[in-house]
């Protein structure tokens, strides 16, 4: 087995000197590959605000970071003004996108060593807090390179693989979770296709999947959502990977529109379809798929956005649903960080989560 | 029942003095609409190669009229000359879109007026081409009056009716084919709504088929493609109405891309979907539709056309099928202007068409 030297994209780290967070500007893709060096409150904030940073994962990872190169900017020597000023920077880094419930968590869990150290050195409480951004780092990349292992195993040198939407390390770290099992393969020389959807309206297929793709050397192609049954008939998809955003406890999926097309028509054509996710995705507070609500957008995401003139005339309505729940009958498996759940979800999620199965 | 007044678009006709055919420039909408009178042979052929009038129908329609507009302008009183420049219109003409069939089918008809008339005067051959242009259009209309009808009989008021691509009014005449039902519903006051996916790459639903229903007042909302999956699990659809391009003797149908997905969609989901079109679709001679061949157009249709910037890197690879077959086993019914034919379609085929079910 030959194996390549794959350039993983950097999508967040620490800047070289330490003391600011990197990020590739994915705003500006897949036209411009920028990297900025974000240090002061306003910047890292409007980094998570305007997208630049995006996907819950990176976004955590980007918190974390951001948190730890604000506390070095403290000029206080009291550990109360310290705490203070890490409080006043985690309220306002978590402002930038209420909704995102990870990048909270993250935030917290940097907080929560300043909060555990009062007896300490500033200077020792900055290194610990540096030491758990890291952390929270490194614990992603060991989820996505152990979620991409489980997942390459399901397929063999040669195959096609559908994928939908973003589930890649822009969005995460290094593998990524629905992509993983191709930036696995193709570092060992294991040689799979990507058919990547476009996935409209955001087109975050076309934008960001093929990028990672093209840009590691795999061998992808960049389809229309509705090529898909057609590459699927010609035989030349061997399965489906995608990402999620929620599960049910009954493994019912929420995943960006339209993967639920993609699930029925995988199941029409024999092939199988997988969910890649962290663990963490699994909601075993909600039974089933009618319990997740479904966010709906601006149809001027429909019929303007991307376009040079809009698509069709400006009093015509538009339905924008940003996700669609596969129900759990469409799925062949769910791949986790802790291995792979086959159907019936419940007893699989059980038995591989004991505790928390038990809650559900 | 209240009957609507229902402001049909004017796709195709003669000028208001006769002399020139006046068409919607079908290339500018949904953000603008410019009627054009085209009188000129260079224009004329203008219109068809650069879109202005599209659809295989509707081109018909207008190639008809055009020979006509062009045998007005004949200065010659010899009956060989008239001929011979009619020829050469029919020659030019029919070189602004080598493929299209129904052109060239539609100037012979008009030119053979000219032959079967050689001792009339030119004023009476004239006449009698105006005649021929003018019969064209009204069969058109006739045909598509009654796919509508048919059509219609299959859903009732308050029925949600999924759309894919456009086989309406603009492409053929008055009523439309896959949209006729819609059109006619309206002018008898059935209330029927209309979901349009918009048709990536080229985004005729959004362009074309929203803008008619719009404009007819008839309640369409916009949809991604992907979104179809979602609007069928919610129940707002209860039935699916496409075109067709390619009808084989076994039902196959080849039509937009993307409709074999619709069609497996509604399937999945126990909707009825339904192929609208001229009995002149059905190709006898083609057994199924493995001998359907399936046009592959430039990826630059998915990654440029229409965006402001390219949707993704310039080396990624696109595939760009124009088309896909819809397995017969999908189809629940086709509907032609000789009645609606169920399944087995080879023999319903040979039941309405007796004598070409015959040759099949």
């Amino acid at each position: 087995m030959e194996l390549k030297q794959v350039t993983h994209i950097d999508n967040v780290r620490l800047s070289d000197d330490g003391r600011a967070v990197r990020i590739l500007d994915q705003s500006l893709l897949p036209n411009e590959t920028i990297y900025l060096e974000l240090q002061t409150p306003e910047e890292l904030y409007e980094a998570i605000a305007t997208l630049r940073v995006r996907g819950a994962p990176a976004i955590g990872i980007f918190a974390g970071y951001a948190l730890y190169v604000l506390a070095l900017q403290a000029k206080t020597t009291s550990y109360a003004d310290f705490l203070a000023e890490c409080q006043k920077n985690r309220d306002y880094l978590n402002s930038s996108r209420p909704t995102a419930v990870n990048l909270r968590h993250m935030l917290d869990r940097v907080l929560a060593v300043v909060q555990s150290m009062p007896c300490a050195d500033i200077s020792a409480i900055q290194d610990a807090m540096g030491q758990m951004a890291k952390a929270i780092h490194e614990e992603d990349i060991a989820m996505c390179t152990a979620i991409s292992e489980y997942g390459l195993s399901l397929v063999k040198a040669g195959d096609g693989i559908l994928t939908h939407c973003n589930a890649g390390p822009l969005a995460t770290s290094r593998y990524g979770t629905g992509l993983g099992p191709l930036f696995l393969a193709q570092e060992r020389g294991i040689p799979l296709h990507a058919f990547c959807d476009e996935t409209r309206p955001l087109l975050q297929g076309a934008r960001l999947t093929a990028y990672e793709l093209q840009r590691a050397g795999i061998d992808c192609t960049l389809i229309c959502d509705n090529m898909a049954s057609l590459v699927m008939k010609q035989g030349k998809i061997n399965a489906c990977f995608v990402g999620c955003d929620r599960v049910a406890r009954n493994g019912d999926t929420a995943n960006k529109i339209g993967t639920s097309g993609v699930a029925i028509l995988a199941k029409h054509y024999g092939i199988p379809f997988y969910v890649l996710g962290p663990s963490s995705t699994i909601d075993f507070t909600c039974p089933d798929g009618d319990h997740i609500p479904i966010e709906l957008r601006d149809g001027a995401e429909i019929k303007e956005k991307f376009f040079s003139k809009p698509s069709s005339l400006p009093e015509v309505k538009c339905y924008n649903p940003a996700f669609d729940v596969t129900d759990h009958e469409l799925i062949t498996a769910i791949v986790t960080e802790k291995g792979i759940c086959y159907p019936p979800f419940a007893e699989s999620f059980a038995k591989l989560f004991p505790g928390k199965g038990a809650k559900a």
